[in-house]
């Protein structure tokens, strides 16, 4: 149960020869709002429309599909149109292809939009795989009326486009979770697709602030006022995507695409509705369930762990300090090797480039504390229930900083040689 | 050649048994300046003494020998006395042990300070290896009078000396230069350690500005002013161990510390002296050398690679780029593999902070541009002269990111599988 599950969307995939496995390569993803005639027949007033919400890489170098979902996005604050279809390939990321890139993109939305009888601003396309190579359009667009002919709803649709995206993800990810307005049974469905490149810190619409190519894309059959939209995806991003790392390397392509059909019959959200609340709380729950399927499939990782920091003198700086343990490669071999050698942790904490007291720092692993207000606790290493939450997956570190009120966590993946090997052979 | 070759310098090592290998863990090395006898039948002078300078780590928790080098060097500036004696321990990194491990490191400092018959205070402790150990204070002192009697000039003494201070190092590491001053020859010599956490990134005494377990002890027969040989110290250090990274770690114990005996027949450098800057280069070409033999040495690195930006807007922002692209396990691992995968140096660029337009952005990879003005210039992966480029060691990165006249440099290995199995095993 994923993206088609919440009324309103079909989905489709097929293999444009992108990818040289020969495997799918190319996903649809189409909303379907109701038209006049239904929302009128549904007794809702006809201002109820769909609307989509975007976030995206903060890195510097953008892939064209950024690019234009950014321009997409800024529109909307200005009442530009909603989105009607995601065209989505895997193979090229048709990034650092400059505006030649673009122009390739614009292409292949243009034949989507043609395709589906809506405008070209209607669609985003969206590019993970190879970086500065052009995107094939001519394959793309052959494929396309195939593609527009299959869509569907249903577990078969949804589970083709989740395998359709993938690069070198071993398992498909897909979320869904439902809430209930109104007596109402409302849907969140997702799929998403990321393993190596991971660190997604997302911008959002106000500000471009730091995210790997870690795509994915939500559905939802609320009706969901565009600010709103954005703003929810834009928190839920924060304590999701954002707070995972495969390798600390965010991607050109990190792309997040959420879209509302509005089809469920209930009364548009607006930000302080109480309903919002309900719906940002589904929303991060599948955000969070596809990251989480996203670092246990991190290239090459055996198991995951997390690192609770608490204490600290804000969100922001306890996160920082997580982020600079799950990144460290040393911690991440310390968890492959299942090796409680836990001064890893503490000095990664040191390079975190926030301050703090070591004497007012304590570290457990799994709940055996190993380091207390600066000193070992002399917990041997060979100790049992210390050994055992070295095997745990996640493993837990909860490391206090002080007595702050910040607190943050991050969940990584082990770094192991199957990793190397992935990544010195990818293109060779 | 190294630390003993100037004059007023000797070594030795021994092993204490901290080590559980049981090879050699325990060096001193001594500074004997002129007595004021010698220095009277010399015609120098009687202010013409021996001085010392020293940087450590920026990470947030630090060893005890961190700590005790830091109080040490704040004297300094208030006359406080140079030193006599270098203690030097691998096996046990005594950090994150607190006030019992400052205490232990004092107790070994008093033990050489009274072989010696000097004080306290002119003995420095340093310390590599497993992090919240307690030191074993019984084994150092036993071995510190056999240390002493067995202090010696010469290639052997420096080669033992080298040796013992090594953890995961492959080869022992030893540098030497030697310039002209008043018609005589001056000498500057250097052992240094490190394998793994290294990225150092070395404080100053002004301020803790940011250095990995790298050692590094350096000694000159000059006679250098105090406050002149710290500057010295920390800017050769900007352009050398602050420029090579293994893993992206700073250890909690980096340390580099400079002896200048003034045992040359030469006059004391002042800080606007001409002769300032020959000593400089000197040193800094010192600092190059052992820094290179580290990075060349990280831990599984079969190569190493060296990015160059230009066009930045400063040498801090082009130093930020080059940290990001050498610390990347993508990039790490693609220079591994043999790979042109340029996708990932000019990704890894986008995500240092730093503001760049791909428009003004090219790449070159041993003289071949692969990447013009924010487009794929379309040299094939198979390209003879890029395939050569990417089996060379170093690997040459250009990268310029605009038209600013900010530049800098980093020298980075690549990630192997064999990494990964140092570190997944290192304390189990």
């Amino acid at each position: 149960l994923s993206i088609t599950r919440p009324l309103g969307f079909r989905a489709a995939a097929t293999t444009a020869g992108l990818k040289p496995s020969g495997k799918p390569d190319l996903a649809l993803i189409v909303c379907d709002p109701l038209t006049p005639a239904e929302l009128r027949a549904h007794g809702r007033p006809i201002e109820h429309r769909h609307s989509a919400a975007a976030v995206f890489t903060q890195n510097v170098v953008v892939g064209a599909p950024v690019e234009i979902g950014r321009r997409w996005r800024a529109t909307q604050s200005r009442g530009g149109q909603a989105l009607r279809a995601l065209l989505v390939n895997a193979g090229c990321s048709n990034a650092a292809t400059g505006e030649p890139g673009i122009a390739d993109a614009i292409a292949t939305m243009k034949c989507v939009g043609e395709g589906l009888k809506c405008s070209t601003d209607e669609v985003l396309p969206s590019s993970t795989g190879i970086i500065g190579h052009r995107l094939n359009v001519g394959k793309i667009n052959a494929a396309i009326p195939g593609l527009i002919g299959a869509l569907a709803r249903g577990e078969k649709a949804d589970e083709a486009a989740a395998s359709a995206i993938m690069t070198t993800d071993l398992v498909s990810k897909k979320a869904h979770r439902e809430f209930e307005l109104e007596r109402h049974q409302v849907h969140l469905g997702a799929i998403g697709k990321g393993s190596g490149m991971i660190a997604p810190q997302l911008d959002s619409a106000g500000k471009v602030v730091p995210h790997a190519t870690m795509l994915a894309f939500i559905t939802t059959d609320a009706s969901v006022e565009q600010p709103c939209l954005q703003i929810a995806l834009e928190e839920a991003c924060r304590g999701s995507f954002d707070r995972v790392s495969v390798d600390a390397h965010p991607s050109c392509s990190d792309t997040v695409i959420l879209m509302a059909s509005g089809a469920a019959p209930v009364r548009t959200i607006h930000r302080h509705d109480p309903e919002y609340f309900a719906f940002k709380a589904a929303l991060t729950a599948v955000c969070q369930d596809l990251a989480q399927q996203v670092v246990r499939d991190g290239e090459g990782a055996t198991r995951t762990f997390r690192v609770e920091i608490r204490g600290a003198s804000s969100e922001t700086a306890a996160v920082r300090i997580a982020r600079a343990i799950v990144d460290s490669p040393l911690v991440k071999c310390a968890i492959h090797g299942k090796d409680p050698n836990w001064g890893r942790i503490v000095t990664a904490a040191g390079n975190a480039g926030v301050p703090f007291d070591t004497n007012d720092t304590s570290l457990s692993i799994g709940g055996v504390e190993v380091y207390r207000a600066g000193l070992p606790t002399g917990v041997a290493r060979n100790d049992a229930k210390l050994l055992a939450a070295m095997n745990g997956d996640p493993v837990l570190c909860v490391l206090t900083v002080g007595d702050g009120t910040g607190s943050g966590w991050m969940i990584g993946c082990d770094l192991s040689d199957k990793y190397v090997r992935i990544n010195a052979d990818y293109t060779t």
